[in-house]
C-alpha cells in the first residue's frame, strides 16, 4: 500500500512512521509512506497556506489553491488516483469496518488541517471525510496517524502473532474480556481460578461471558449491533439485559 | 501542567511533542512532558514487559509488575499523585467534555499498551480508562497523544487566536459551518454570496443554519443533546426534523 499525507507539519509523522509496526511494514516493502509539505505548492515568499475567513470571525482558514495544486501533482504521479481522505469532526465516524474497507486500497492520501479549518471547496477532492471522534484536535496529522495505524495493522503480513491478543477487541462487536499473565497472585490480587484450571471449554465460556457482561455494563449501545447467539442472549437475560428495545 | 507517559516505545512521542503547539506549550513553561520507558522498571536481562496469557490464546499480555513499580516511583516524585489514565476500547468514550475536565488537572500519567493487552490487575491504578473510538490501535502512544492534544489546547495561554476557527467545532454541540477564504471564485466554485455581503446578522444566521442542517443530516445523534433555542427548533422543523423522539 502507498500512503501519502499532505500537511504543513510533515515532520510530525517522523517518530510514529519510523517506529515499531510502521517501520517494519516499510522494511518489508508492504507500506510506502511519504509526508508531503503543503508549502511546496505555494508561490509567495512567505509560503502562505491560510488566509482570513470570508464573513469574518477569529482564526484563519486553509486556502484551497495549494491543496488543489498539490493534489493534481500527487494524484498524477504513480499508481493511479489515490483514495483521498479529509479529517473533520463533520466526517463519517471512524470504525473497525471503515479500517477494513481502507486496508484493501492501493493508495491513500490524507489531507490534514492544522489549527484551522479548510476552505470548503477543497472537500470536493475528498473521497471520504472521516472523524476519529467527537473532540477537537489541533493536529490533523495525529488524526491521520490514528487511521493509518488502524488500517496498516490489518494488511496481510504486517503483524505477526504478537498482535493476537488485541485483535480480540470488538470481536463479534463486543468489548474484550480481561486478560492476565504471571504471577498468579500479585499484591493480594489473584488471577481468576478458571484461567488456571486447564479446562479450555470453561475458559472460553468465562471469556465470552466477561465480554458480554462488560459490553452490557460499559457500552450498552454496542449490544444492539453485536453478533450474538442464543446462549449469549440467555446469559444477557440472566443479567437483566434483553439486548432489545430503544436504548434511550 | 505536568504530563507523563509510561510505555515501551517512548521515542514515538518525539515528533509530536517536539512540534507546533506542544513545543510552544513547553517553551512557555505551561507544559512539562516526560515519556518514561517501562523497561526501566524490569529486572531481567531481556527487560521483559510481557508474557503468555493465562488460559491460553494468541498474543502476549503486558505484565503488571513493572507497571506497578514504575507507578510507585513516578507517583512518589514531584507534585502530588497524578491522575492516571489507561487507554482501552473498554474505556469511557473520549469527548470534548472529558478533555475540558482533564485540562484543569495538575498532573496526568498515561499508561500505554502497545500491540497487546495489559494484565487486568494494572487497571486498579487507573483513575480513568478512556477509549478514543471504536477501533483497534496498535499504539497506545498514539491514543495518548490524541488525548494530550485535545487537553493541552484547552489550557489557558497555549493557543492564540490562530485556533479560533476550529474552536467553533462542537459549539453548542453542533458540527461546524463551512468556511471559505480567498479567492471568491476558484475553478467554478463560488463562495456563498452572503459571506461577501458585509451583513453580519445575515452571516451569523447563515452559519447557524448551516451548522444545524449539517448536524441534522450527518450526525442526527448529536441533535438530541445540542444546545438549541426556539429559532433553531423552528429551522430544524422546516427541514422536517423535530430533534425529538427515539433515534432508532
Amino acid at each position: 500500500m502507498r500512503i501519502e499525507t499532505l500537511s504543513t507539519f510533515p515532520g510530525m509523522f517522523d517518530s510514529i512512521m519510523g517506529s515499531s509496526m510502521m517501520r517494519i511494514a516499510q522494511e518489508k516493502g508492504i507500506l510506502e509512506f511519504t509526508a508531503h509539505d503543503l508549502r511546496d505548492w505555494t508561490h509567495d515568499r512567505h509560503r502562505t497556506t491560510d488566509d482570513d475567513p470570508y464573513g469574518g470571525g477569529q482564526g484563519l482558514v486553509m486556502k484551497c489553491e495549494p491543496i488543489f495544486e498539490a493534489y493534481d501533482e500527487i494524484a498524477a504521479s504513480g499508481i493511479g488516483k489515490p483514495c483521498t481522505i479529509f479529517l473533520s469532526p463533520t466526517g463519517e465516524p471512524f470504525s473497525e469496518a471503515l479500517a477494513t474497507e481502507l486496508s484493501v486500497c492501493e493508495r491513500l492520501l490524507f489531507v490534514c488541517g492544522h489549527y484551522e479549518g479548510i476552505d470548503e471547496r477543497a472537500y470536493s477532492l475528498a473521497d471520504k471525510t472521516i472523524s476519529i471522534g467527537d473532540y477537537v484536535l489541533t493536529s490533523g496529522e495525529l488524526a491521520s496517524m490514528v487511521i493509518i495505524d488502524a488500517v496498516v495493522r490489518k494488511i496481510d503480513g504486517v503483524l505477526g502473532d504478537e498482535a493476537g491478543a488485541i485483535d480480540e477487541s470488538f470481536y463479534d462487536g463486543l468489548l474484550e474480556y480481561p486478560q492476565y499473565t504471571r504471577p498468579a497472585s500479585f499484591r493480594g490480587m489473584d488471577v481468576p481460578a478458571v484461567l488456571l484450571s486447564g479446562n479450555h471449554a470453561a475458559v472460553e465460556r468465562w471469556r465470552r461471558e466477561m465480554s458480554l457482561e462488560r459490553t452490557a455494563r460499559l457500552r450498552p449501545d454496542l449490544i444492539a449491533s453485536a453478533n450474538l447467539d442464543a446462549s449469549d442472549r440467555t446469559f444477557l437475560g440472566s443479567l437483566g439485559i434483553g439486548g432489545e428495545g430503544c436504548s434511550r
